[in-house]
């Protein structure tokens, strides 16, 4: 892993959080010679002028990626296959063309089609985000001790994965190579069941007849506000992501079904040893978590508490 | 609320996070004259010793109740009836009894019928937690903008029940009072129903045949993260939630399982509107939460993110 983590242009379809903030990190840490970027909506376009993180904000996609060195499409899974037919006329003779999407198979089969062979077609995906998006959610250091996994396909150019490496490294993110397929059903079990059952359960308590809504967030420190975080997460990504990655979802969900009727029957039945040796078993994994460093130690999540005065 | 908060003699039973913590913060606002605290290993006893944060630690709940104003149960709540029972005879009339537990349907049942007539029983459960437990976790912060819900039962003593809340606004903590069966329907969805989603997708994930455990630890970011902190709580404490609040966790859980197989009717059938429509209600709830200062709107809950060095 020599290679060098700069590139001459760099084009950016796509400003939310992610597009937002490869943006604001590699101008931080030097990575590209330009930045080009673009965004479907004039407004966006706009903002992206008014906050003065790229060098040009181009009206078209065509646009954006001419002369570029690197192509990154920070879109919604479901506008890949769009956009890789529009921008495949323009690009420039290898290039690496790259997304940020957190499905992989999907992705590649939908672009991977319409990509000239004189590019090197390096899929990646980011693991890092938080419930914000649009223009202004992006910051250079999302992206710090984040995993950044890269599914490029058999036979794709080594030297060319070397600079996408590079550059992630660059960023402040480690990176992985894995199968689009084995990629998937990763992603499947940690993070794409759990977006889902979040999305439940905010949506269970929003309905509920006897406890009221405003009773639900106001007491929502109990646990429930650890759901809605990721519960608010951008609509049109995750309805992507879930018609995308379908197969893994419900295979995961099978399980956790499973998991949850066999809890569910030890409250019925009252079987306090089988549910304090599961409780046991799930504080271990936290843990790891966070001897790992991919989670503060911090009590509560490090969520602020204000001091008391002494009155 | 014109109650002093301030009581003569305050006894802890119990020194985990929750008394710990209220050990601290009475401290530190002088809301106690003198706190006496006792925990069941002798362990933990002669840990307390070592914070210094109480004026006596003793070895019997008896010799810890003798002569307390105000007496807290700071002990899962399947062991507050066996305490109840064997502190009773010990209790100084006029003292206020309470405790801290997250169900209170049942901690009334338990407790109510060994305490004698010339105490004033007013059950509380501040509504504050971390994933950490035992002596030293505790802090004198936690409690602050948190919710304590007093559930005193039908013609309790006024000025006891405002006593009790001017010792918990000390803290920090803004009080409600309800009935002890609404109480436990608005925790059942709040947090015991969180708690019970978060421990069964835990456990699932370390299941998994085709995904090993070490990535399911190492991609935890994607959102799976969010779940562990809360299934890395207090094994007993939760075991005996679980089992004291049984009737109305398996009625909202109910409610969950079916909401849940509309959104996985969606994924199947590819009905993208549907996902939409739902994650972008489950995006307003959260907002909510940030807005009445329940969370924090920092990205990703605020969890750090080192700068990256120009290199």
């Amino acid at each position: 892993m020599n290679a060098a983590p700069h590139f001459q242009r760099v084009a950016l379809i796509g400003f939310g959080l992610i597009g937002g903030s490869i943006a604001r990190g590699a101008k931080l840490q030097g990575l590209a010679g330009e930045i080009a970027t673009t965004a479907r909506s004039e407004k966006t376009r706009a903002r992206v002028v008014e906050l003065n993180v790229v060098d040009r904000v181009v009206e078209s996609n065509a646009e954006a990626v001419k002369d570029a060195d690197l192509v990154i499409l920070c879109i919604p899974v479901g506008a890949c296959a769009a956009v890789a037919q529009e921008i495949a006329p323009h690009l420039k003779p290898g290039a690496i063309v790259s997304d940020v999407g957190s499905v992989k198979g999907a992705v590649v089969k939908d672009m991977a089609p319409h990509l000239p062979d004189s590019v090197h077609f390096v899929p990646a995906h980011p693991v890092a985000g938080t419930e914000h998006s649009g223009p202004d959610s992006g910051f250079a250091e999302l992206f710090i001790n984040r995993w950044c996994i890269l599914t490029p396909p058999e036979g794709t150019d080594a030297a060319a994965i070397d600079r996408l490496h590079a550059f992630w490294s660059g960023l402040g993110a480690r990176v992985e190579i894995m199968t689009p397929e084995h990629h998937d059903l990763v992603l499947a079990i940690t993070s794409h069941l759990p977006h889902l059952i979040a999305y439940t359960i905010v949506g269970t308590a929003d309905e509920l007849g006897q406890v009221t809504s405003s009773e639900v967030i106001k007491f929502s420190a109990g646990g429930f506000r650890d759901f809605t975080r990721i519960a608010a997460s951008d609509p049109t990504m995750w309805r992507d992501v879930f018609l995308a990655n379908k197969e893994a979802v419900l295979e995961m969900l099978g399980t956790f079904n499973e998991d949850l009727s066999k809890l569910t029957r030890a409250i019925r039945r009252g079987d306090g040893e089988a549910l304090f040796e599961h409780f046991t078993r799930t504080r271990a994994i936290r843990r790891g978590i966070v001897e790992i460093g991919q989670d503060s130690a911090a009590p509560d999540f490090g969520r602020p508490h204000p001091s008391l005065r002494k009155e």
